[in-house]
């Protein structure tokens, strides 16, 4: 155990025995807040079939709604009294924002210094407080759960078993809108995502090959895989953002290693690739992660006959979309 | 009557006479090809709120998937043995194609010669032999239903009540999707998609006011409704193609007197930033007439409580989409 962690084992055990009607209630919960996504046809070539998941198309452009709303569902007035704070790469930190305006409720998030202007602005516009974080401080408040300042009850944007079974909701939606799915593919931030929706799959009493995804230079989760444990890696930046840490947390790398079947790596541009596509033939504007997803779903190294691509979310910068889009036509 | 036009009466008989069955059997028709949209929430303030119905989603990016799906399922193989012909903006060849390229069928679309670059190379990626057309021609075919060779069976992209009771379907999902709905904005081109739409809610028994929608410049159901009867205007050239002809069509026009309640005129630059929230807000790429039914939703001028926008479609030149997109940060 991580002496950093000791809160660690208590999350692992709650969302291990995650049960299926925990998950239909987070479902419930986020009913009024969260869209249920659709399941839109992308290609279906030579007996395989990938399908998109446009998570894109949440309010506030990500899947974080989901969890933000199941968070703070469990919570009561009096455990929000003073306010709440989290530690996030932006997206979370919105789907938190828009559930705690609901409820009327302050909260302070601790955001990367490099992360997109499109969603720093979104953020302020929700009424958040925002303090900026260098990559270490940062990553020291995703460890410790310690913000080193009295601004609320801190929730954290991927070790909380209410936060993955808010994520576990796609998975329940993807079981009933294609019986024959047999791959998941997602894009690993802190990994949330993908247990959610793995964890929801094991619930229903289906079996699903789960495959991350993670691009090259910003490849955590298949370092880990390689070394048996989380090592740190050299992250090269690029457009693609929220996605491939400097390392795996150590609290999510047992879920991590016990439910991803695969991890798939590939390249930066493999995923500019597949945002012009997703824009020119499905009309969808998707950030990096989300591209990410289909880039590996369209990999000859993923699997799988029926598959699905979770395009994560659509919170990119108009200028950077247009650029990379404007490759295309080059 | 139009001498022109001896086939309209025939034409409209059986429109009007569309069924809540014949509905239905369309619904069924097309389940295969395309989409099931989502509805998805825009804005709720002030005791009003707007949902968007996301045809731009749609497999070739437009709602004229259903039309052409369904227009072709209602012929048998024999009456299809010549191949079959149409007069399209663009958008309904596409839909037709698709169709078409499942059965096996010729397809040979007479085209605008001003249609978006983008459309046409997706017609002859999809194999559809393209002839091009300047506009008094291209209306001259419309009017007659006579493209002038022996090209195959013609079937009309408006004017045609199997393509009409697809459009339909879309009434049908909304209907179900949102009981408290009370008004639909539709953008104009043909006017097939307001009356399939309109027609299915009067077949459920289930009133609801139809708003059509015109861009200042090119909007003759405007100029039609406030003369008694379809009159020739000067069409301004803008971003915003496939909609507002040069004047309505004659065997539409008693379909549109009866059946659109209200039409909405807003501006190019109202639609200009329609396209900017859609793509910054929902993440979504729509073409001028998909923004335009955004914009006039939005309008004052046009009532309702509980107002769908129907984003007819997303085939948009990437370049002409960023330059757009461009201006919302100057």
């Amino acid at each position: 155990m991580n002496p950093q962690m000791p809160w660690a084992p208590a999350f692992q055990e709650a969302t291990w025995n995650s049960s299926l009607g925990d998950f239909e209630a987070a479902a419930e919960r986020i009913a009024g807040l969260a869209l249920r996504s659709p399941l839109i046809p992308f290609s279906d070539e030579g007996g395989r079939a990938i399908r998109l998941k446009a998570e894109n198309l949440q309010p506030l452009g990500s899947f974080k709604v989901r969890c933000g709303a199941n968070a703070l569902a469990a919570l009561s007035d009096k455990q929000l009294s003073g306010g709440i704070a989290t530690v996030s790469a932006g997206n979370f930190a919105q789907g938190l924002a828009l559930a705690a305006r609901a409820r009327g409720v302050r909260l302070t998030a601790h955001i990367q210094d490099s992360a997109s202007p499109v969603k720093l602005e979104a953020l302020r516009a929700l009424g958040v407080t925002l303090v900026p974080q260098t990559p270490e401080a940062w990553m020291r408040i995703a460890l410790s759960r310690e913000t080193g300042a009295d601004d609320g009850l801190f929730i954290h944007p991927v070790c909380e078993p209410a936060v993955i079974r808010g994520n576990g909701t796609i998975g329940l939606e993807l079981a009933a809108d294609w019986p024959e799915l047999d791959t998941v593919v997602a894009p690993i931030g802190g990994g949330g995502l993908a247990i959610g929706i793995a964890l929801a799959f094991r619930a229903l009493g289906r079996p699903v090959r789960l495959v991350a995804c993670e691009a090259e230079g910003a490849a955590p989760l298949a370092a880990a895989k390689r070394a048996g444990r989380p090592v740190a890696i050299e992250r090269t930046p690029s457009f693609i953002d929220a996605v491939g840490s400097t390392s795996v947390l150590d609290a999510m790398w047992p879920l991590l290693n016990d439910l991803v079947d695969d991890v798939v790596v590939v390249s930066v541009d493999e995923v500019r690739a597949a945002l012009r596509l997703l824009a020119t033939r499905n009309h969808l504007i998707v950030e990096g992660a989300g591209a990410l997803a289909l880039a590996a779903a369209m990999s000859p190294k993923t699997g799988g006959r029926n598959v699905v691509a979770v395009l994560s979310g659509g919170n990119i910068d108009p200028a950077t979309f247009c650029q990379i889009l404007s490759e295309g036509s080059r």
